[in-house]
């Protein structure tokens, strides 16, 4: 089962722009931001103590991980500045790479004498994200030489720990590496980087010689337990997503049916029990985590854009493991591009959100804060960067490679799964399946196919139809090949939540296709939190574009609870004056100043 | 203008009940209770460090509040037990007060040397409520050996303060012995005690000799500013409470328009802003007190017993102070008498709650509980008494001095205000009102009055009507002397709270008459916390008595949000199935073991 971006070319629609505005804007201003804040010089390891901008212990992997972006897009396109960027970047890698084979910046320049003592301080989720890049530029150019400096790496790193067992710990405390040294077994053939890979995931949860972690209990690093004994999502959320990516890919490769299970089951938990609507992760600021099951607060989600990014990775490598193919995994996919993922990106392609809230209420912070100055709040509006800022060139490498995500060429069965929708062209060895569509704006896909296709019916889809015969299979539609045209009402629907989630008992969402819905005072003259759907109204809505938000919004005819006469309690009837509602999806969300907003509005 | 139950019996229906509990039942559980607990004994003053049951510095309060309940009984029947009790208190109050005139139980046998060094200690609290009970007591019996008492600690009370300023304090930091000298003022006639009143609520607000305090906070204790400049509710509710209390009684006595209009201001910004629909007040466990405006959580919400029964002392007193005499003051105190005072007091009479939130979801507050340990939550069923015992003795003089909110007898204009409807004759100086009444079961009030009456038409009352025809006067009815009957409309009615008060977003609750109503587990198979009210259902309820309940209980056709399937998100419309919901009077909850509980559902 191959899927990769490689054979994907996104010819127009919502995705090539994206595309675009990554390649023309946000990979500059995250490179300008990073050379800005001394971590692209930290590269030289030339810091000395008294000297500014002192290195921190993942600026190595902030930087990679926009490496690897780099690299996608190089793939695609000859852009000689940004080759030129790397490749100064990997001089100072190939220069600066110990004898041994180590490198890391922080332990190089900071604390030399303290190599592989904490296990916490992300020298192995540097070393992985350094690899990803390496794997991605040698596929991109061809030119091994960043490779070969992380193949040094890599079994520098096996020695230390598969034969010396000389460092403080046996496995990362930050996971990133396993997955990493799958790429690296791909890429390369070499069976010895599947081998390590399997060791940090082998030996997961066996005791520890060195636990040191940020927080005490194991669960934080996902450290409890043996990974096939792994069912229930515990610690920190971004951490999670990279260990079970790293599971998936070793249930794929090695069809254990009990890891396999183990990869189904934290899927299972995370997108049935402890996911928002928006495809938001970690609900809790306290250690970036999942908390427990149905513990969704909205104006203190956490949900981190790189665990958005990191269920990306899960759902699609567990599409790739798991013989079942269901729809689940490219339903969460969906999810989380339109909404929790993309939500991390501004408009303009410059500025970030970290944490990505299902609400603001500053008038409601501004008086829990005045009672209790502990709380924690996602700030209101995206910035250029974060003190720790991995969030940004997470989004580098995912918009150019978002290819990844169309389609999955089975090569056994001679077939193509369209997973996700957009105008694009799949194509490898002689097989070739074009889409021509408005996805989102618009649910009609046309594809032409010579070999046959599965095509997903979305989950939020209620009524699909096509043009042509077809059976379903686990949530796709199985076409022979030729042209088809397949079309899923995109008719704006109100969502409920679990009645668990008890922040929004009384509450829906509204949706439209795979994008959901939000409310942002700036549209919505009297604020967002007294207005109410009416769900008799709720087929009227009306779906326009308007300038400045790349896809459609929705007015609706809903309700305003009014603040009559001051009172504090009035009979419900007379609360009430019909009220217009604009709603805006909401990955377009503060993008024009600090605004209160609202994903979940009360129902009646 | 009068109102005092000394001239009111009530001679049937609910409160008569609720009279004759507190009588047989609740005044011995109290009095067991304090005897257990040391605190009858510490009156002895023979306690020596070592023994146990160390006194307590608020335990003379405690069962000051108990004999000022037994005057009150005393006052109406011949019970020589309960006497008897009284005298020996009395004994030991008499034997073991200071030669000057001292009397407080910690600072005579704990700490003698650290008489009035410390504002937080509570010694002028005690003394205010000793006086309290002895100005009861010499009502009731015509014995004024604990008056003298009272009177002489009264004087040496404003040696102390007025003339020597020998205390390390200027006012007290938890108020009550404002009101308390009025009573002293008014029971012996004496100007000195209404001097002193003044003294210690003029003095309040200016800079004090020695502002310790346990919260650092002059609003804590109401000490931020003078009393005419006092506009909004802070601090400790309990001690706002008695504060306000004093300042309406000297308004009432001073006829100052400014120190009327500070009341009036504290009262509109108590009831429109910071009250439960309960009636509860003081929103949060972190001092006991007040937040900021529209802060008014449900599962949390603290709302002391004492600060209810203090809001009724407030809004009564505000009625004789206040020429306009509108019916919000006896609107706020049929909210409290019916719903947050007297769901203190179990139905069986013997426990008590201290807090009486809004909602209990034991799930949810043990998942709370889980990842946050230092969270608060009340108790979810009555006990027996508490370390701090303060609320259950409040009731227990409460009760028995009910007839005091009933009616208002203006002696200048002849004519009776009928505040509180039930059962009862008011009588005085041959003016005599008869209410026959079965309210609140039934909304039809027939009064004989041989003066013109003012009958307040209820806030919550929709649809009132009389036999006999009357004027409009601020929300009463006013008659001329004779027979009339009126009628509220009870039909049950959906309330919706200000927007502002974001947790009751989308949520109703539901009332009938004076009565406030709840959903609990035990009789909702299923739990409280997925029902929804059905508003188009409302006018189909079903009124009726149960056994074990002593007032209506109101059963619905509502909704059910269902776990279907198990699914996190799923199309509105698909998550409901139709419920049965009974509903019990508020005041009744919990009485039916540890159940889950909620004020405000959801509405669909």
């Amino acid at each position: 089962m191959i899927f990769d971006h490689r054979f994907v070319t996104l010819t127009g629609g919502y995705w090539r722009e994206k595309y675009d505005l990554n390649r023309d804007v946000t990979m500059k201003a995250v490179y300008d931001r990073f050379d800005e804040s001394g971590r692209i010089a930290a590269f030289r390891c030339d810091w000395k103590e008294g000297m500014p901008n002192r290195p921190h212990i993942f600026w190595d992997s902030d930087v990679a991980k926009w490496m690897e972006g780099a690299a996608y897009l190089l793939e695609k396109e000859n852009i000689p500045a940004l080759e030129e960027k790397v490749e100064a970047l990997i001089d100072e890698i190939e220069r600066n790479q110990h004898e041994d084979g180590y490198f890391n910046i922080f332990y190089t320049v900071v604390e030399p004498e303290k190599r592989w003592t904490n296990r916490d301080c992300h020298e192995l989720y540097c070393a992985g994200h350094l690899m990803e890049a390496a794997c991605a530029y040698y596929n991109a150019t061809g030119r091994d030489r960043f490779l070969r400096c992380m193949m040094k790496y890599a079994d520098y790193i096996a020695k230390v720990f598969m034969e010396e067992h000389s460092a403080a710990f046996n496995t990362p405390g930050h996971e990133e590496i396993e997955l990493a040294l799958y790429k690296m077994y791909k890429t390369t053939g070499e069976p010895r980087f599947y081998e390590l890979m399997k060791y940090f995931l082998e030996t997961r949860g066996q005791p520890d010689n060195h636990e040191a972690q940020i927080f005490a209990a194991p669960h934080y690093a996902q450290s409890h337990a043996p990974i096939r004994e792994q069912h229930e999502a515990f610690g920190h959320s971004v951490r999670a997503m990279y260990l079970y990516s790293g599971m998936a890919d070793y249930a794929a490769e090695s069809g254990d049916p009990v890891l396999l299970d183990a990869c189904r089951a934290l899927f299972e938990d995370v997108t049935r029990r402890k996911m928002y609507v928006t495809g938001g992760i970690g609900s809790t600021n306290i250690g970036e985590a999942f908390t427990i099951p149905y513990d969704l607060p909205n104006a203190k989600a956490y949900t981190e854009t790189c665990a958005s990014i990191g269920l990306m990775f899960f759902a699609n490598r567990l599409f790739r493991a798991d013989p079942e193919r269901t729809s689940a995994y490219a339903d969460a996919v969906e999810r989380e591009m339109y909404n929790g993922a993309l939500s991390g990106l501004s408009l303009d392609g410059e500025k970030f959100f970290y944490e990505n809230p299902l609400e603001i209420n500053l008038t409601e912070r501004h008086r829990i804060t005045a009672t209790n100055d502990g709380e924690h709040w996602p700030i209101a509006e995206r910035v250029r960067i974060f003190g720790c800022s991995c969030c940004p060139p997470n989004l580098n490498r995912l918009l150019p490679a978002i290819g990844d995500y169309f389609y999955a060429y089975d090569e056994s069965e001679g077939a193509v799964w369209v997973n996700q929708f957009g105008t694009s062209v799949f194509e490898r060895d002689g097989v070739k399946v074009t889409q021509t569509t408005d996805y989102p704006m618009d649910g009609t896909v046309k594809i032409i196919s010579n070999v046959p296709v599965y095509v997903r019916i979305p989950g939020w889809c209620r009524k699909f139809t096509a043009d042509r015969p077809h059976d379903d299979c686990h949530g796709y539609a199985k076409f022979d090949a030729g042209e088809i045209t397949v079309t899923f009402e995109m008719k704006p629907f109100l969502l409920a939540a679990n009645p668990r989630v008890t922040p929004n008992l009384g509450r829906a969402v509204l949706c439209r296709g795979p994008i959901v819905y939000c409310a942002e005072a700036v549209d919505n003259g009297g604020g967002v939190h007294t207005l109410y759907f009416d769900r008799t109204r709720v087929h009227d809505a009306r779906v326009s574009r308007v300038s400045g938000i790349p896809l459609p919004v929705i007015d609706l005819d809903g309700l305003r609870m009014e603040d009559t006469d001051g009172a504090l309690y009035a009979p419900l009837d007379e609360r009430f004056t019909p009220a217009g509602i604009r709603l805006i999806p909401y990955c377009c969300f503060a993008n024009r100043g600090e605004s209160d907003m609202l994903v979940w509005l009360p129902v009646r």
